[in-house]
C-alpha cells in the first residue's frame, strides 16, 4: 500500500509494457513490509539526460533500475562507474550518494555468476566462452572476470565488438588470458550464449553444440519459459545448464543489497512474484 | 498491482509523509480496474523547475497532484493557466497536452463549491465572505466567482493580500461586487474560514460567530476529524456547515475527470479510501 512515506525505485526505459520488475519486487516488498515500490517510467533516450539528475534529487528515491534503450547512455551520465559497468560499457542500476553523486552498476552478469555459484560451480580459475559481445555479453564477461575465471574467449558476429570488449577487460584484468574469434566450445568449462539466437524457433544455434563437453556449464540469456534449442542440446549431452530467467532472478538479490534493501534469495522472490 | 502498463500520477511536494492522496486514489483505481497509481515524490522548491518538464515527457505520465510548497511556483512554470488558477495564483494539478504544453489547474476551491452544491446550496447569485486570502482562500474565492456568486467580501490579516486577490478577481469577473477589510458575517449567505485558525484548540475564532445568521452556509478549510470551534458555533446557531475534509473529498472527482479518469463520487471514494 503506497502512502506518503513510501520510497521510490524508478524503473526507467521504453517501451515499459514488458517490464517484469514491478511484479517481482513489489510483491516482495509488500510481503516483507519494505515501504518502497518499483514504478515503471517510460523514458526514451532523448529524455534521459534531462531527467536523470532531477530524478535523483527526489527526497524519497532509492535508485533506478535501468533497461533498454538506456543502459549504454547511462554509463556516460553517472559520476562513478564500477569496474564491471565500465567493462560492460553500460549500467542497469543507478543510486545516489548522500552528496548527490550518481553511481552506476551493472548486474546483468552478476546474475549469471550468482546462478553458477548456487548450482555449485565456482567460476574462479575456470575457462569461459562468451558468444555475443553486446550489452549482456559484455556484462557477463565482466562479471566472469570479476569472479576470477582464468581464461575468457569472446566471439561476436561483429569482430570489432569482441576485440573492443577484450581490450576493456585487459585494462582491468591484465592477468586474464583473452582470445577472440572462435565459437568452438571445446575446452571451455563455461559456455554462454549471449546472442539473441534461440529467441525464435527457427534460429540457428549460436555455436556447434556437438562440440560441448558434458562437464561444461552452459548458460543462456534468451528469456523463454522452455529451454532454448542450445540448452536442449546441452542437456542432451549431459551438461549442467542455466536458463535466461534464472539469471534474471539471480541478479535481483544483488540489486536489493546494493539499494540497501536486502537480503533475499531467488527462491523467495520467485515464490511471491506475480508474473 | 503495478505492472509495465501502469500509468503514473506524480504527487509532488515536500515533506511527503502526510500525503493522503495515495491512500484515497490507489484503492479506488484498484477497485475500478484503472491501471494507474498515485506515487508520492518528495520535491523541494529548488528541484521543481528542473524536474517539471522532464517529468512530463515520461511516456506513461497522466498528470501531477501538486501540493506544498510547490503550488505557487507551479503557476509560473506551466504554459497554460486556467482562470481559477490565475486568480488563485497557484496550481494544484498539472497535465500535459499531446503537444507537450503544460496546463495548470486549481481544484482546492472546486471542492468547496462541489460540497455546497451536493448539500443543496447553489452559490449562484449569493453573497459570500471569505476570511483568509492565502492560497486556499484565494482558490475558494476564485471558485465561488466562477460559480456565479453576486458578491464577495474578502479579509486577511495582511490587508494587502485581500486587496491583491480582489484586484485579480476584478480582472476576470468585472460584474462581481467586491469588498475587503471586514470579517463581519452578517448579510452573507456563505461564510468561509480559509485561515489556519481552529487547527489548535486554543485558537481564537476567525470571525464573530454570534453574528452568523442561521441561514448562512459555513465552511471550513481546517482539516480536523471533529468540527472546529467555528463550526461548532455555527451548528449551534442552526447553520448548515461543511468540514475541511468534505472539501478534500469533493475535489477529487474534479481531479479525476480532468485527468480523464472519471467519474467518481466523494461517497464512493470515501468507501474505499484507506486513511
Amino acid at each position: 500500500m503506497i502512502s506518503g512515506t513510501t520510497s521510490l525505485i524508478a524503473h526507467v526505459g521504453y517501451p515499459t509494457a514488458g517490464f517484469r520488475s514491478p511484479r517481482i519486487y513489489n510483491p516482495w516488498f509488500a510481503q516483507q513490509g519494505i515501504d518502497a515500490v518499483v514504478m515503471p517510467m517510460g523514458v526514451e533516450r532523448p529524455l534521459w539526460p534531462d531527467l536523470i539528475r532531477p530524478l535523483f534529487r527526489l527526497r524519497n528515491i532509492i535508485g533506478a533500475l535501468v533497461t533498454m534503450p538506456l543502459k549504454v547512455d547511462t554509463a556516460a551520465l553517472v559520476d562513478d562507474l564500477s569496474v564491471t559497468a565500465r567493462i560492460a560499457g553500460a549500467c542497469n542500476a543507478v543510486r545516489a550518494t548522500p552528496e548527490g553523486r550518481l553511481q552506476g552498476e551493472m548486474f546483468d552478469g552478476e546474475g549469471f555468476v550468482a546462478g553458477m555459484r548456487r548450482a555449485g560451480r565456482d567460476p574462479a580459475g575456470l575457462r569461459a566462452l562468451v558468444v555475443g559481445a553486446g550489452g549482456v555479453g559484455s556484462a557477463i564477461a565482466a562479471s566472469l572476470a570479476r569472479a576470477g575465471v582464468a581464461a575468457l574467449a569472446l566471439h561476436d558476429v561483429n569482430a570489432g565488438a569482441a576485440e573492443a570488449l577484450a581490450a576493456r577487460l585487459r585494462q582491468h584484468y591484465p592477468a586474464l588470458a583473452l582470445s577472440t574469434g572462435s565459437t568452438d566450445p571445446a575446452g571451455h568449462d563455461i559456455v554462454v550464449n549471449a546472442t539473441p539466437l534461440g529467441m525464435n524457433e527457427g534460429d540457428p544455434l549460436p555455436l556447434d553444440a556437438t562440440l560441448l563437453a558434458p562437464t561444461s556449464f552452459v548458460g543462456e540469456v534468451v528469456l523463454r519459459q522452455e529451454p532454448t534449442p542450445l540448452l536442449r542440446a546441452a542437456i542432451a549431452r549431459g551438461c549442467q545448464v542455466q536458463q535466461g530467467e534464472d539469471m534474471l532472478f539471480e541478479q535481483i538479490p544483488a540489486y536489493l543489497a546494493w539499494f540497501g534493501l536486502g537480503p533475499a534469495t531467488p527462491a523467495q522472490l520467485r515464490a511471491v512474484a506475480q508474473l
